[in-house]
This record gives structure tokens, sequence and C-alpha cells, in this order.
């Protein structure tokens, strides 16, 4: 069965501490890892939180990324959407891994927009415009 | 076991073809799905790609939503990550049906961000700062 989109979960637990509340930071990480995955970075928006923690959405031609972070756990919740063959999540995901000095990050993955009406290759992407 | 995060998927099949190529027409949908569900709206993000095809993000105090939609199937994927209690997904998850005009929605729910060693009550969301 086709499907449009791959969704991939990361929960990444005892991060370094100080990495969770640099937005900056992490907006460079998350954009390195679009790009480590092969994605095409359309617009992205990081905020910060009172009294800490980061969220953050990059939009890419093949759907988004997005990242929260909670220092006062060590935690960061990632999420890749894409569609499109090819996408290269296991280097992105290992790259961050490293990136929030993570020692447990637990990965799932799992496929969503069914399409069991077509036949042949789905379209890879759009254009950027 | 506690989780700090809720994911909510929904895949609106068969879709009003001409909502889905109006950008911001979607995000005034995705704005609205957000302020019924109890979300407070930190910041979007909406991009068109061509030949068609919207790519949005909301970023909440509690965490984000996400839409992506191709109107070559008339099919849009939504998605709400929160945290913290008594946000109100079927609300938002009601409008946007009626919103996008879909015979056909497929809605699944799941946890993440598993705390096995937090007690408690957990923190329900940051200050947006």
């Amino acid at each position: 069965m086709y499907s449009l989109l791959d969704l991939v979960l990361i929960d990444f637990y005892e991060c370094d501490h100080e990495t969770l509340l640099d937005a900056d930071r992490i907006k460079e990480g998350m954009l390195t890892a679009a790009r480590l995955m092969g994605a095409e970075v359309v617009a992205h928006c990081f905020h910060t939180f009172k009294p800490w923690g980061v969220s953050g959405t990059v939009t890419i031609a093949e759907s988004h990324l997005a990242v929260h972070t909670w220092p006062e756990y060590d935690f960061a919740a990632v999420t890749f959407e894409t569609c499109g063959q090819g996408m290269n999540h296991e280097k992105a995901y290992g790259y961050l891994v490293e990136f929030f000095g993570s020692k447990n990050a637990k990965i799932s993955h799992q496929k969503r927009g069914f399409m069991d009406t077509l036949q042949g290759e789905l379209a890879y992407k759009q254009e950027v415009g």
C-alpha cells in the first residue's frame, strides 16, 4: 500500500542541559539535520519559552521537522515528517544524538497518508516556488 | 507511565479541492483549530509550493500543529502535538473535518516522551515569554 508520508519520532533523553536552553544553537542543529537528511529548507520558526524550553519547526519542501525541549527533564522531542523517497533519516538522527549529547534516544518510524487507490510512483516533491 | 506529549495524526481524504490550494484560508483554518483546542498560538509559518500544495506549522505554547496538503489527491495530513492536560483535540478535529470538507478522515492518537522516573503532575506548559 502506498503512503505519502514517513513520520519519525525521536525522544532524546539525558541530553546536554545547556544545549536544550539555547534556541539559536538548536535552530542551527535542526537546520543541519534537515540538510543531512537531504531536505530542502523553506522556512523556520524558533521560540524560547519562560523560564526555559525551546520549540521550533523547520518547513521543508518534503514536509517538516519539529523540536520541543524540556531542559528540566534533560529531554527533547524531535519529529521528522517527510514525503518522497531517499530521505536519509538515519544520518539526521545520528547527527542529533551527538548534537544533543543524548545518552538514551528512542526512535520510532511509521507511515501515514495511505493511498490504496494509487498505482505507480508518487510525486517526489513540489517545487519550493 | 507519564508522558509529556500527545500526538494526534489526522489524514483527511476526499477534501474540498479549492480549500487545499489556498494557503491563506488554510492558515486561518489551522489558527482557528489551535484556538478551539485551547492552545496559545506563538508563531506560524505557511508556504505554497509550485504547482500547488500548502505546508504550514503553528507553534503553540503547548508544542505545535502542522498541515501538508496534496490537492492532486484531495488529501491533507494534519498533526497536533501537544503537552499538558485539557487540550480539546476533538473540537479542533471536528472543526477541521468541516473546514476541509473531508468525506473520509482517519484519526490516530498516541503518546510520546515517556517519563517513567517521574512522579506526580507534570508542568502544564511554559510561559510564552
